[in-house]
C-alpha cells in the first residue's frame, strides 16, 4: 500500500525538477549556470544529514579541519593523473582587482592537493598514524555534461571529504572497508539502499590505486554514484612528500585513502522516496517530524480544539520531537497539501469530533494511513508510527533497487534489459580493458565496475570475447 | 587573584601568534599568503560559537540560507559605492581549465551582489516581510593591510551575514536595535565586552546609509571591529529592483539591513582572556570542559586511582558536560602544561591521598585556584565552579575595557593618552568632516565614530576647531 508513483516513475526528470522547487529545497534561479540557492528548509534537511555524517565518522576516529578553498598552482601540479582528470574542470583566480596575481590560484575541485602540503608538515612520526581528518565544504568543477540540481553541480555546497594517512598499505586496506561499514549506516539512517563497486581502471579516480563507487539506482532506471572510496596508497605521498619516521627510525612514505560524499545523498533519497504527492522524508532527518492541523468550523468550539492542539504539541516537544503547529489562516485541505509536498512525516489532524472523543487522527506521510490515536497515548503511538514508518521506507526502497539489478547470460540480452528496465545488469567479464570499452560501445552504458566486495560466483565465459570470465561486471545507463 | 598576563601586555603579537599555533587552533603555514588552516580543536571552538550564533539569530525569527561563492560581474557592478569599496579587494576568477569565461566571476567578498538579485524574485507582497535570512561561508577579499591570522584573512572561513528586508523604514530601524541586542546576548555568553558606535560617514560600509561598529579593545590596547550591522534602507532595493506590492495594492522599494561577524569573535576571547600559561575559555564553548588526570606513582594503587577516575568521567557525562580523560603516557606536569595551554575550564586531579580522602582537586583554569572536592558532590562542584569562572571571566573583561575609556580635554591630551595607555579616548566634537579628519591627522588614530546609542551629555567645544560641540566622539588606534 502507498501513494501513487506514476509521476515519479513516468517522468522522473520533470517530477524531480519540481518538488525541488515547489518544497522548498532550493531556488535554480541564481544567475550562473550550475549553481544554485539553499532555501531554509532545503538547507535544514542538509544540516540534519551532515549531522549524521559528522557523528558517524567522529565515532570512527576522525576528526574536522578546515582548508582555504584557494590552492596554488604549484602545489596543483605535484601529482600528474590528478591534474590530467582534474585540470579541464578548474575554475582560474587569476587577478585581485585589476591586478594579475604573481601566481595563479585555483578554486579547489578536491583538496588532495590543498591538504598534502600540510600533511607532509604534520606527520613526523609513526605516532602522527593514522591521521584520519575530514572536512564539510564547497568544491568547484566546471562540468561540461549536462548539470541538473544538486545532482551534478558546478558548486558543490556541501562535499564531505575524509583524507586518511597510514602506516602500511594493510591499514589503509582496512579504511577503505571501514568507509563501506560507515556507508551503511548512514545509508540505513538515511533509507537509501546502495551498491559498491570496484571502478574498472579506467574510470578510478585521478590519482588512485583503485576506487570504490557507492552507487543507487534512482527511478528512471539510470545509477547515481554517492559516494566515492580511494585508495592512493603512496600515489600522493611521493609527489608530496609526506613520510613518516617508523619505530626503527626509518623514513618512510604514509599510505593514503579519501572518502567523498556529497549532496547526492539527498539528492537521491529525494527520488527513492518521493512520491506524487511531494517528499518523502525519513523522520530522523526531517526537520519537521510532526505538524499539528486543527481543523476549524465557525460555528463550533474553536477554544477547545486549539486547547488540544497545545496539548499534543507539548507532550510530542517534551519528547524530543521537532513540532510545527500551522496555524496559518488557511483552509484544512491546503495545509495537508503542503505538509504532503514538504514530507512531513506524521501530520496530526484535530477536528471538533477527536476533541469530543479524545483523540488525534495520526497520518503518516509514505502511505498516507489514518489512525485515530488516544490523546494520552500520543507520544508513543507518534514513535512507534515513526520507527515504522522508516523501517517500510528501507525495505520498499531496498526491494525497487534489488529488483532492477539482475545477471544476464549475453551481450544482446544485456542491452536490451538497459533498454527496457534500466538499473543494473550484470555479465560476466574477462576482466581485459578491450572487452571493458567493448561492453560500453555495444551497450551503451557504463562499466560500474566488479561489485565490492567480490562475491565467489561459478563463472562460464567473457560476454564479449567467449574466453574464460573472470569476473560478474556491472553495466547502468548512469548520471 | 589570577595567572599572570605579563607576556600577553608586553608583547601581545608574539603571545597571540603563538599561543593560536601552540595550542591547535589554527596552522598559518599553508602556502597562500593571508588564508590558514583551522586545526581540529579550533574548529570545535568556532563550530562551538556559530552553534550560539545560530540559536540566537534563529530566536529572533532568522532563517538559514546558502549562496553560491561565485556572482557574476554585472550583478556585482549594479550598486556604485558597493563596487567603490570593494572592487580592489575582489578575487576574479577568469579561466576554466585553458578556456576564457565568457563573463568573469567573482568571489563574495560578502553577499550582497549574490542575494539580492534573488530577493528580487522572492519578495512579491507585504506578506513577505519581513524577509530575515542568514548564512555563515567563506568570504575573499585580497587586503592590502598587514594580515593576521584569525584577525585579517584573505580567507575568512566563517563569515556570518544576515540580510533582512522590510516593508518601512522604522521596521529598518528597530532591525538595527534587535541586531544589537543579539549581539549583547552573544558576547554575554562569549565573555566578550563590548562598545557600538556609529561610524562616521567616511567609514560606514560600502553601500550603506549608516554603520553601527561593534568594537571590543586588545591587550596591546587597539581596538578590533568584531561586528558591523548597517542600515541600507532603500540603496540596495533601487538597483536591484526589490520591490513589494503594498496592502492597498502600490509598489514600493523595501528596506534592507545587515549583519555581519567573523573568527574576529573567536580572535578576540582568546586575547581578552589568554594568560602566559594559554588560552582561558569560557565553559560554554570549550570543547573539553573537564579534563581529568590520573596522579599514578609506580609502588601505588593504581587500580584505584584510574576506577575514581572512571566513576569521575561518568559522573560529569551524566550531567551532559563534555569530559576527556588524559591518558598518555606522560608526567603529570606535562599535562597540567598542556590542559592549561588549551585553555581547558576545569582540571580534576586524582591521587592517592584524593582516593583516600573520597575526594579530587578541582583547578579551574582562570585562577589555577585548587579546591579538594567531595566525589559525591562532583558534578555540582563542578557547575558551580564553571558558573563562577564564566561570571568572573566576565567581569574582569568588562572591567579591563572600561578602564580603557575615557574622555579627556584637549586634543594634546588625547594625542598623548593614546600613546600611553591605548584604548579608546573621548573627546567633543562638532561634527564636521573636516574636523574628523583633523582629529585622524593629529592623533594618527581612527575616529570610531559616535557611541551607539548616544548617551545625552553636557556638551561644551570641539577639540579642533573650538566652536559648540555636537558630539562626544571616540578614537582609538585600530587593527
Amino acid at each position: 500500500m502507498g501513494v501513487s508513483r506514476e509521476k515519479v516513475f513516468n517522468d522522473f526528470s520533470a517530477w524531480y525538477n519540481d518538488v525541488i522547487e515547489q518544497a522548498g529545497i532550493i531556488d535554480k534561479r541564481y544567475p550562473v549556470k550550475g549553481m544554485l540557492v539553499w532555501r531554509p528548509y532545503g538547507l535544514r534537511i542538509v544540516r540534519a544529514i551532515e549531522k549524521i555524517i559528522r557523528e558517524e565518522v567522529e565515532k570512527t576516529g576522525h576528526q574536522e579541519v578546515l582548508f582555504p578553498v584557494l590552492i596554488p598552482e604549484d602545489e596543483f601540479n605535484k601529482e600528474a593523473e590528478h591534474i590530467e582528470g582534474f585540470g579541464n574542470q578548474v575554475y582560474w583566480v587569476t587577478h585581485t582587482g585589476e591586478t594579475p596575481l604573481e601566481k595563479r590560484l585555483l578554486l579547489r575541485p578536491t583538496s588532495e592537493t590543498a591538504i598534502y602540503p600540510v600533511y607532509a608538515l604534520w606527520i613526523r612520526s609513526h605516532k602522527d598514524l593514522p591521521l584520519k581528518l575530514y572536512q564539510i565544504v564547497p568544491v568547484f568543477r566546471y562540468e561540461t555534461k549536462h548539470t541538473r540540481p544538486i545532482i551534478r553541480q558546478r558548486e558543490l555546497s556541501h562535499f564531505f571529504e575524509a583524507h586518511t594517512a597510514h602506516a602500511s598499505p594493510e591499514q589503509a586496506e582496512a579504511q577503505i572497508l571501514e568507509d563501506v561499514e560507515i556507508m551503511g549506516v548512514l545509508c540505513e539512517k538515511l533509507c537509501i539502499p546502495f551498491l559498491c563497486h570496484r571502478r574498472p581502471d579506467w574510470d578510478k579516480f585521478a590519482g588512485a590505486v583503485y576506487s570504490i563507487g557507492v552507487d543507487t539506482i534512482l527511478p528512471d532506471g539510470r545509477v547515481l554514484q554517492i559516494g566515492g572510496i580511494h585508495n592512493y596508497l603512496q600515489n600522493f605521498a611521493k609527489p608530496y612528500n609526506i613520510t613518516y619516521e617508523t619505530e626503527d627510525g626509518g623514513h618512510e612514505y604514509v599510505y593514503q585513502t579519501t572518502y567523498g560524499m556529497s549532496e547526492r545523498l539527498l539528492a537521491s533519497l529525494i527520488a527513492l522516496h518521493g512520491d506524487d504527492h511531494g517528499l518523502v522524508l525519513p523522520p530522523q532527518i526531517a526537520p519537521v517530524q510532526v505538524v499539528v492541523i486543527p481543523i476549524l468550523y465557525k460555528d463550533q468550539n474553536q477554544e477547545k480544539i486549539l486547547e488540544q492542539v497545545e496539548t499534543c504539541k507539548k507532550k510530542l516537544l517534551s519528547g524530543g520531537l521537532r513540532v510545527e503547529v500551522d496555524t496559518r489562516e488557511d483552509r484544512p485541505g491546503s495545509k495537508f497539501y503542503d505538509s504532503e509536498l514538504r514530507g512531513i512525516p506524521i501530520r496530526l489532524e484535530i477536528g471538533p469530533r477527536d476533541v469530543k472523543l479524545g483523540q488525534v487522527v495520526v497520518v503518516r506521510r509514505d502511505t498516507l494511513e489514518r489512525v485515530a490515536t488516544p490523546v494520552n497515548n500520543l507520544l508513543d503511538g507518534v514513535r512507534k508510527t515513526m520507527d515504522d514508518m522508516t523501517r517500510d521506507m528501507r525495505e520498499k526502497a531496498w526491494r525497487t533497487v534489488r529488483d532492477r539489478v539482475r545477471k544476464v547470460g549475453g551481450l544482446d540480452e544485456a542491452v536490451r534489459e538497459l533498454e527496457t528496465g534500466g538499473g543494473i545488469v550484470q555479465v560476466e567479464w574477462c576482466g581485459s580493458e578491450t572487452c571493458g570499452h567493448r561492453l560500453e560501445d555495444e551497450t551503451g552504458a557504463s562499466v560500474l565496475g566488479l561489485p565490492y566486495p567480490e562475491q565467489p560466483t561459478p563463472l562460464n565465459s567473457c560476454v564479449v570475447c567467449r574466453s574464460k570470465s573472470k569476473h560478474v561486471v556491472s553495466l547502468a545507463k548512469t548520471y
